[in-house]
This record gives C-alpha cells, sequence and structure tokens, in this order.
C-alpha cells in the first residue's frame, strides 16, 4: 500500500509514461477534428494495423494514409470525445496496451443527411522508440452501439 | 510553488492513488456496457451504498447486486463515458471522495423504445485496504438531466 | 526514454501541476453547471479574456462576472463534458497552454425551445502564482458544430 514515505520508482515511470500515451490519444483525436491526416498518421508506426471495422481497416500507414482522404470530403466536421483510458504496461515499458472509451459526433457534407453518433471503445497496442516516443502500433475502433451513422458494420464491443 | 527541484512526496502519493482509483472508475463502466456484473460488483465493498434514484438503490453488496440482473434483459446496449474526475483524500490515505461527470447513452431492448440519455455526476466514497485495493463504499448518482431515460425520477445535482 | 531506474523531477513537477489544472478546468464546469456563477469567476485572473463566440466575450473579471448572470434564467440545466487534456508548460512553470475537447448538453428555461449540444474545444492559458495557485488568463471556447444551439455564430476550430 503506497503510503507518503513510499512511492515506487516504477509507478511514477508508469504515470509519466502514461501521460505521453495520452498525449498521442489526444493528438490523434485532434489531427482528425482538425482534418490533418499527414500529422494524423505520423502517429502510427510504419508496420501498423488499424481497424474500424470488420470490412474497413488497413495494413501498413501507407495504406492507412489512403484510407484517410476522404475526411475532408466526407466529413463537413467532427467530434472526438477520448476518455476512460486504461494503460497497461509490459514488464520492460516499451510496448502498452491501452483501451479507452469514444463519443464522436459525424456532420457530413452530404446535404440532407442526419449527423452520425457513434459509442464505443479504442483497443491500441503502443510501441516506443528512442526516436519517436510512443505510437501506435495498431488501433481497434469496436461500436457498443452508433446513430445515423455512414459506417454500417462495426466491430463489436462484444457484449456479454 | 512546485518547482522542478522540490515536488513534495506526498503529491506524488495522490498522483499514483489517483491513477488507481480512475481504474476503477472505468472498469465499473467498462463491466457495465461488457453487460459482466459479477465482475462489476467485486469493485464494491461489501457493506457498500449505491443510489441510482431517489427510489432505487441498494445497501449491501448482495442487494446491489440483484439490482444489476436488468442490465442484459433490459438494455441492447450502453456506453458510459467518465470524465472531469476530481479526487480528495482523506489525511491517511486510506479513503477519497470522488466526483466524475458521465454521459451515458442506452439502447433498450423493448422494440420501438427511443434511445436514452443521461447526464450527471457520480458521488463517491473510495475506500482501500491491503487486500483489495481501492473499492466503491458508496456510489451515488445524480442527474444534471435526462433525454428519453427509462428512470423517471432521478437525484438532482442540487443546481442552484 | 524514460526507465524505472530514471524518472526526471521535471516530469513529475509537470504531473504534479498538471492534475492542480485540470482540477481547475473541472470545477470551472462543475460551477457551471451548478449554477455557482460566484465561484466560478474566482477560477480566473482579474484581468482575465474570454471569448465564447466572434461576438460573445468579456475583458477582466468583472466584466465576464456580468455575462454570467444569465445562466440561472436562460438555462434549466446544462452539463459540461470536458476530455482529451493537453497542457503544455512555460520553462518556468508558472504559466501553461491548455487544450481540450467540450462535449455540452444544454436545456433551455423557455418552454418547448430544443436542447441545445455543443461539440468543441478550449484553449486555455493558464497562469499561477503563490497565492491562488493556477488561473484562467485566457479562456477561448471554438466550435467543432452544434445542434439545436441557442449562440448562432461560433468561433470555428480551423478545420483544415
Amino acid at each position: 500500500m503506497t503510503t507518503t514515505s513510499e512511492v515506487s520508482t516504477r509507478e511514477l515511470a508508469e504515470l509519466v509514461e502514461q501521460r505521453k500515451i495520452e498525449r498521442v490519444l489526444y493528438d490523434y483525436a485532434y489531427f482528425l477534428d482538425m482534418n490533418l491526416p499527414d500529422q494524423l498518421v505520423r502517429l502510427f508506426t510504419e508496420d501498423c494495423y488499424v481497424a474500424y471495422g470488420p470490412d474497413f481497416g488497413a495494413t501498413g500507414r501507407d495504406a492507412y494514409r489512403e484510407t484517410l482522404d476522404g475526411i475532408g470530403t466526407f466529413f463537413a466536421a467532427t467530434s472526438h470525445h477520448v476518455s476512460n483510458v486504461v494503460v497497461t504496461f509490459s514488464d520492460d515499458m516499451t510496448s502498452a496496451s491501452v483501451r479507452s472509451v469514444l463519443y464522436a459526433w459525424h456532420r457530413y457534407t452530404k446535404e440532407g443527411k442526419a449527423d452520425g453518433y457513434f459509442f464505443g471503445q479504442y483497443h491500441d497496442n503502443f510501441v516506443r522508440d528512442g526516436e519517436h516516443g510512443w505510437r501506435f502500433a495498431r488501433r481497434e475502433l469496436r461500436a457498443s452501439g452508433v446513430v445515423d451513422f455512414h459506417v454500417k458494420k462495426q466491430i463489436p464491443i462484444g457484449r456479454a
């Protein structure tokens, strides 16, 4: 049990690294909402895997970058709200499993199309190296549910 | 005023313990959305008190567990988004008062029933011991407001 | 690269101070939702600048306080959900730039008026001194988009 006279260095190191990982999660949301795909993809490793749906994903940063071309034409605006962040580090702290919750609002460019809402979870694997810091090695988006969303099939959260 | 050359051990201990408490808050939301009530109740002490409304609460973990039976039959899906977490520790850091904000979306199993939305605050008392770490001793949900929600009477936040 | 045997004092100091800044962000939301404008304005410096829209802002705490009179009469209820908090400190850690994301729900006192929703970003400048701790020196609210919101013109987030 931590007391004020004993705080482990490991726990402090995890706090420091978690803050850096959260920064990447929030920069992802920021670059997405700002329609800055070139800055967004830099948060991913070159051999990353990204899955936004059972039929909608990409292997490798170049392939992932291509899927982002539509952000600016398909959406007039989006807002990504990330919370409930839980980080579990590997023993050597060079990788981490990260779970978070997403609420996202989407306004489409197509006239008359109702705003789309997404409720779900991100399940991410992060890795870090001395040159790039923490980056997404794998990002998977799972849906609790959607309202008027454009993607018809989602990866389910696996509710019991 | 904290400078880079002086960081108090107490402040660091609070950071470490707050991260653990946040983990419990987020696991609660996760187990709820995943419909895992048996794992959810383990986050509570045996003599816990839980209040979801003025006429809807439970004293003791066993009684609370019974109220959770309906999660899987009543809801087709839910999504709980917890943010604005503020933790105040007791002097000996074995208990804490925790305030947070909840946005929750509910899809009902009943056909034709509109999705329900909840906006409000959690007011929690946490306790910890060497065996279980931090657990909920008391959880109270207060509403700022609701949209198409199934519970008709809420504990108000007490807006002035 | 941080390891368990090396955590910099600067990084720890930033964690400690970030927690304090987040507390101010969350107290702002709390006082707003609780309709406690007198407590809310104490989170701001006397010469603060607050901009809620291109035509709706205030210079100085007294002028800002006047704009808050309508909270209790205009809104029946609100709920402010703040997440994605990114803090960048000045070298001497007496000021900080803070970016966060807001989802806000508004119920109006005017009968028949649909609830208003706001999706956007806060861009804040914080300063601290030994007497008051961290306070808002500048707060600017930018919109990704709104639904049935009462303010017709927003400061845009500047989406590319």
